[in-house]
């Protein structure tokens, strides 16, 4: 009885629980995804949920890819973007074979900055990008200019403030928001704000100047930064149940995640496979 | 019928409550309440709740009266900050009367810096002290330090943020703060962190350096400033209650407030008497 399959499985599940309960996560760093993501090439870009052919991917999806293949570079027109995605000429991979997610529909590409959240508790580290309508809605390559203010203000700033601070404890902030009845998805005000309060001790001490620190506090109080807590959420949720993962014969769901036709979820005992 | 007492009253309380309701509060200004509130003097010492004799207080609300006796530089004992009340010497009055409030058993003294609430709507303004232990709990003299740090780091810093931020709205602060779950006395956090939020932006363009910035930072979050939302609260509700009173057969209530010994209402129509 101890050694039959239904006692094998209880065990691992219960060792799957406990690492998940007993995990942690800090943001530790803000980076751009090439420079910090094992791996992540400069002609790579990555979506969410399992993996999708070109010809399968919802317009939504393409699109956030056609805009980063421009914005990197690598392409000067839509079309040409999406010739270079359906000849295989750029790599298309879900987030998570490399340790990241994104928002349904959002891609990341190698300049992107990425939240680097750890879990110090097993020692592994998440990734995910802050999320813009450029870069997960489809929106049109004109609203780039938002993807200008996070790259060259919001994350420089906050890298600063996060290395004030020593970190940041999401897990902490994660729960607080929770309390103030966010659900972490449609509504984040209250985890945005504690994140916000948090911030400011460290953010003052950084060098940048005053309208540069005046327009990330902006950011926050408005449209586009009203989703911030969705990007914590996201990284620290991966931080937690990734030591859960590769536990023989548990039967924990590892991730849950969707390309914008499927969804997918992994199984701990049964490694990297979507089903 | 038209003309009876109780077709004038409910007509009285319908205009008292569309008073309340349409009233709003900006935090306009921090500035000492010996400056700002007319007609506080150097040798007045306000209260909560109604009016009581020295004899009868309790020893908590003592002990905040002759802390700031002594902080006012108007005794050096307790003993003779004491005998200063007990003779008459200072003046001890109810806030009510300087259209200001504070906790129970808090005081106020004229060099303390005082949240200015002003309700656009109907013109009228409102104070409250910035609370600490020394000014509330009868805490011992020796805990002057939160009050030194209140006087010369918090209040001048956020009356910069105020002037920056051109005024902040604090109704949508607290009925933000009330749908995160606060109900603004015992619970605090949502409030406290949405208004850090709202501070954030102008904050940084005040001409303070980098560490006494960070030391406000600091003060939302740890236990000293954990209480910031009930200022934020007691300073509206009165600017918002206010122009409720002094309305002709009104019967609502305007105020609800204790003193340590005795609770206290006032009515509508009956003016400042105290029930």
């Amino acid at each position: 009885m101890a050694n039959s399959v239904s006692s094998k499985i209880e065990k691992a599940n219960e060792e799957a629980v406990k690492r998940i309960l007993s995990a942690e996560c800090n943001l530790v760093d803000i980076e751009s995804a090439g420079k910090i993501i094992p791996g992540f090439k400069n002609d790579l870009f990555t979506h969410a949920g399992p993996p999708i052919e070109w010809e399968r991917m919802c317009r939504t999806q393409k699109y956030a890819i056609t805009n980063l293949i421009r914005y990197e570079g690598l392409a000067d027109t839509p079309e040409k973007a999406a010739r270079l995605a359906e000849t295989g000429e750029v790599t298309i991979e879900p987030n998570h074979n490399y340790d990241a997610v994104s928002g349904m529909c959002g891609a990341t590409s190698a300049s992107l900055p990425v939240l680097v959240v750890k879990n110090p508790v097993h020692g592994n580290t998440s990734y995910c990008l802050q999320q813009t309508s450029l870069t997960a809605f489809g929106n049109k390559y004109e609203t780039i200019t938002e993807l200008d203010f996070v790259r060259n203000t919001l994350a420089p700033v906050l890298k600063a403030t996060i290395k004030e601070a020593g970190g940041i404890n999401l897990k902490e902030i994660l729960a607080t928001g929770i309390q103030m009845g966010d659900e972490l998805h449609g509504k984040l005000d209250g985890t945005r704000s504690v994140f916000v309060s948090r911030l400011l001790p460290h953010i003052v001490k950084t060098d940048f100047d005053k309208d540069t620190l005046a327009q990330v506090g902006e950011y926050f109080n408005t449209n586009p930064g009203r989703w911030y807590g969705g990007n914590l959420m996201m990284a620290s949720c991966k931080a937690m149940m990734d030591p859960a993962k590769n536990i023989k014969y548990s039967t924990i769901v590892t991730a849950m995640s969707r390309n914008g036709v499927d969804f997918g979820i992994q199984v701990s005992g049964l490694g990297n496979e979507w089903f």
